[in-house]
């Protein structure tokens, strides 16, 4: 009874999302699930190029929009180019960050409004919504404090601080918007008993 | 009495708009009106390079869906960063094809739908329509014929044709469901008099 999985990792910044979803996949891997884990852009040229675009520092005039419009751009190139054709395979494709990193970040963390951010990844992905995803939840301060020291030289601005209490918030409101999608793992544990618990999650959903 | 007005010019390939706007815009320039005369993405950094991306002729993978969110985003950076600010101005800006161009062409030319691809564009755009657009009226055989005979060995096949047809039916329904913002230009005509037609619908809407 093989059957292709769509599963996405999501959580504010220090919520150990590439830590813990490379754990589960490396589990899953030993297992002998046929399992993929990817991120975007993937290594998808496409999406490779825009991410250039967005990320490049010469482009201080970028408008926020045009900023959301570009990663949904990318991740619809991430998605022809590397999710469908897994999924279509029969694999299990763990993705570390999706949409709800948008709506998070474009959405509630620029102001751009949740809605609005929703509806132009609507036509990103065309109805190919995750089957499940794993937020790892954890509080503004804490993640605010695992950042910091994580490199000391680069302290936060007020700025940055307010943009990732806006993040958490987003999140918080995506978690309750759609119920059904998320499972919500305890992220202020260490990284191996927050894998774990994931990892058991996606066995309880795929057996 | 200063005010700015957002005015585009639109049409299928072969209706003579790029010549057609020049003309307008000498035209309104000479009897001394702060008009400037702009396309995508119109010498903006960010719009162009978001257009090179678009128009790679390696990017052979590129999927329409991300075609139609990086010109969404290539025209949201070409109006933040030109549009807005002649407006702002008080100025006249004439626009060379616009939202509507991506409603014809990816909405009903790709066949993405165009009230999916109005859905990204009115995020893109964020209420700033167009005060008015001159549609240049041509049917699609005529338009065919001027394409051809532009480049003779650059004959088009099928493909292309049947693409040109459900652009020009595409225009056909905007036209109608945007009745108030449009006004239909008869494009059969030579352009000097489609010109002439042009400028007087503009004088009578500015004055």
């Amino acid at each position: 009874m093989r059957k292709s999985w769509f599963i996405t990792f999501e959580g504010p910044d220090g919520s150990g999302k590439t830590t813990v979803s490379t754990m589960v996949y490396e589990r899953l891997l030993r297992d002998g699930f046929d399992v993929i884990l990817t991120r975007e852009p993937g290594g998808i040229d496409i999406a490779e190029q825009i991410r250039k675009v967005i990320l490049d520092p010469a482009n201080t005039a970028m408008d926020d929009r045009t900023e959301a419009l570009l990663y949904a751009a990318s991740r619809r190139q991430h998605l022809v180019e590397k999710v469908f054709p897994a999924l279509k395979d029969g694999k299990i494709v763990l993705c570390d960050r999706f949409l709800d990193s948008s709506l998070a970040y474009q959405g509630a963390g620029r102001g751009l409004g949740m809605d609005e951010v929703l509806k132009i990844n609507q036509f990103a992905i065309d109805q190919c919504m995750p089957d499940k995803t794993l937020y790892l939840d954890l509080d503004a301060e804490t993640g605010l404090n695992r950042i910091q020291s994580r490199s000391f030289k680069d302290r936060l601005d007020q700025e940055s601080i307010d943009f990732h209490y806006r993040v958490v918030n987003g999140y918080k409101e995506i978690v309750e918007r759609f119920k059904e999608r998320m499972i919500v793992i305890d992220a202020s544990q260490c990284a191996e008993k927050v894998a774990e618990d994931a990892y058991q999650k996606i066995l309880e959903m795929i057996q």
